[in-house]
């Protein structure tokens, strides 16, 4: 085959099985530029009707995860800092846009915003990330 | 009824169906300490076959949630930093232990720990809450 | 006089002894745009010969309140992350650049880069604001 | 001399320029616990009068730095977060509490709160540290 090898995000999203039960479909897989969105569902309210936390976060993660696997080594989430800035309820659309924002050796930041359908921010999130020497597990090892 | 009415962690919590639906266990709910623990399932692992960031984050958010509203008004989490130490995987069972650190006017900050069963600390996380003039849903609105 | 009343940054600038000890100079003052200055001092320096991390915070920081107080109200900083990735010293120009990220309400999120004369990036700050009612204090209270 | 060498923080102190130009008193140095004090001085108000947050950052740091430096390896802060929960103002004496939180690997978290005198907490830093390979500089290297 004479097909360049896919960076690790696409033989990453293969196997998240995690992404793919909260019902996010990767609508941008770029080297530094992810887009996710993901529809909220009854199971993903809390106790004030609006959509936990966590859930917001996972979005936010799942593209900064896409975003910052774009070798053939494996890119990990050192942390991340995430503000709330409106509530979202059942029924909403979210999408979560992930870019590059610097590169330093090992490390790198990058910035995402969740937004409504509208394009209303709901959430920015920072990722920091850190590239380790792990090969990506390939499709074969599934 | 001569009892006196449960801060608003506990009727929230009864009405959570994010943290019910994965498999939460709320171990301690007290004004500004909470414990929650939660075992990883195979639909929360990540393309590297470890606990998707998203989960230990819902997991630390909904022992903050717990901790901070501990009034008849709702608390709403503005932000957190999340500080992820060591990777975990299926079947191993997390708990959360959420403290307040300082409340100060309408703002509190709150530390939750993440540690699998032998106490090793998985992630670190520090919540910035908000306390809101809206009284905390009670029981009869379900 | 016909001239409109210049935003809070202006009058803040003109009474702000700290920046101006430091050094500081203010390359650009707009609305959700700053750009700082300040050349690394022997003072600067921590024990290990580089730029002590409080300077590199007061720049962007600094940065970050002309970029937020665009109004007639004062803004204040809620809080900041800072992410150090390369040391700087003795003699060297840095550069913070202040962008609004988002406001929602009274709440704002500022990005700040700071980078050397040749535009490495030595950190990258991101500012949580928050406006009050208070006025912005004008020259004839100085 | 028999006695044990002192850890990094002892010699990164005697070199700190930065700390001792602010007016900075170590009052405690022990591995994974600091206590520094600072008065606020004229030359750290800003435009609003009150404390410039990146002094207040600056004495958070400096708590935070000597008690990560607890080994004869440089420790380096690779982020902080900051939150501001009170103003302080000229003449206040401003005192930060450094404790670690957990250490895993080369990485660890140390939390630092900012109290004047009266033990009010005006502002509460988490710093993230990343332990090197390179030595601590000794006294006869100055």
């Amino acid at each position: 085959m004479t097909q360049a090898q896919p960076v690790g995000s696409h033989a990453m999203m293969q196997r998240d099985r995690a992404s793919a039960s909260l019902g996010m479909i990767v609508e941008r897989n770029e080297p530094g530029h992810a887009v996710v969105s993901m529809i909220v569902r009854d199971d993903m309210l809390n106790g004030f009707d609006v959509t936990h936390g966590g859930f917001i976060f996972a979005l936010a993660d799942t593209a900064f995860a896409i975003a910052c696997n774009d070798s053939h080594h494996v890119t990990l989430a050192a942390g991340a800092d995430i503000t709330f800035l409106k509530p979202t309820t059942l029924g909403q659309n979210l999408t979560a846009t992930a870019l590059l924002r610097v590169k330093s050796g090992r490390s790198g930041i990058y910035d995402v915003r969740v937004t409504v359908d509208d394009d209303v921010t709901v959430a920015e999130f920072r990722g920091r990330s850190r590239t380790t020497n792990l090969p990506v597990p390939t499709r074969n090892h599934l």
